[in-house]
């Protein structure tokens, strides 16, 4: 009872900055997951990081400053994630959809900016339009490559993608309603892997590709991952 | 300036409780699709509607009650439009696209309601399973007829046809990153309209009738829809 908690983690956090700014970014993200940027409360998240707020302030600004920070982060943190996503669809799909799974915050904040933020411009757009065009330049490189159908816009592809993997954690309501279960659920999960890893070769590069992986090459797939 | 107009509407709505319950479940359902339901006010509904809150009561009961309601009349009114969805897929994709254009208050409140009740039971839930149910039996019958792959169970197919023709509207600001336009502009909702209509022969039966498809019947149906 002698140790104050409270006050030991304040001196923690003020003998390293590096870790304090990463305490900050993390109470942050979950913050505005939890709230969208105009619920989000700053005194919230400096008491959810253990730090004082006039030191949140002076590292990162006001709560625009914050979440354009906490922004970036997970900017990098998904790019690391895109460049190491696999070419095959088969492999793909359910690759981003565990990553959907995982990073279910990340999902909630870009609902939470979908309600708030309808009609205005997004809080860091221009540097969100470049991450975007990236991950559409991968997926135009692997049209080129053979493994996406190129009669599709790479824009389609994605925005298809995208929807697919991430639906079924976007709503996690509709998806109880639909298969009683979930989204969370592991049974569940491991049906929608399988699903997504089927349903892939809607993005193969053409009908005749297709056929021919129905029979061996899908079943090669099933083994090769996971 | 002799007229009040605020209570010669109040008079009028006295007058025809069936209009004034209309006006207040239109004004409920805008309110609830613009601030969820923990956000949503019964004196702002009332206010909206241009009749007094004991009245409100009167029809609806509590706030609870209310979206009840609204559930209920959107139920109805998207049980009309599952059941007059076409067989094909290169059809049903695009149609549920058009109406997830024309119903973005529906997904918006079905958004706030996603992040609002993750992890607790929904308003209604036992009856809106149940309209759930209904609609993965019209799938599961369009399998049996052979317009849908039946090699997937009908519940995987419902969700990735609602992810993938939802996900532009229920993101637009991700969609407008990709693209760089709004999944309200006319361009882009008819290039995702051709590109549904094509896509749709992911869910057709087998691989065979896709082959064929590919040449003459794809180029059939973009002449028979529209």
């Amino acid at each position: 009872m002698a140790i104050r908690l409270d006050s030991s983690s304040r001196t923690t956090v003020a003998r390293n900055p590096e870790r304090s700014r990463e305490r900050i970014l993390n109470a942050a993200f979950k913050e505005f997951a939890a709230k969208g940027f105009a619920g989000a409360r700053v005194d919230q998240i400096a008491r959810r990081a253990g730090i004082n707020k006039r030191m949140l302030y002076h590292y990162f600004g006001d709560k625009e400053s914050l979440f354009r920070h906490v922004l970036r982060r997970k900017m990098a943190e998904r790019k690391t994630w895109g460049i190491a996503t696999p070419d095959e669809p088969a492999e793909s799909l359910p690759y981003w959809f565990d990553l959907a799974c995982k990073d279910l915050d990340w999902i909630r904040l870009l609902e939470w900016e979908a309600l708030q933020f309808l009609d205005k411009s997004l809080i860091d757009e221009e540097r969100r339009g470049a991450a975007t065009a990236d991950a559409v330049a991968r997926i135009a490189r692997r049209q080129k490559l053979g493994f996406l159908d190129d009669t599709f816009s790479p824009e389609q592809i994605l925005l298809a993608m995208v929807g697919l993997t991430w639906f079924p954690v976007a709503f996690p309501q509709l998806t109880r309603l639909v298969t009683g279960q979930s989204p969370f659920n592991q049974d569940f999960q491991t049906a929608q892997r399988e699903f997504l890893r089927r349903f892939a070769q809607a993005f193969s590069k053409n009908d005749h590709r297709k056929t021919a992986q129905n029979g061996s090459r899908r079943n090669g797939h099933a083994k090769e991952v996971k």
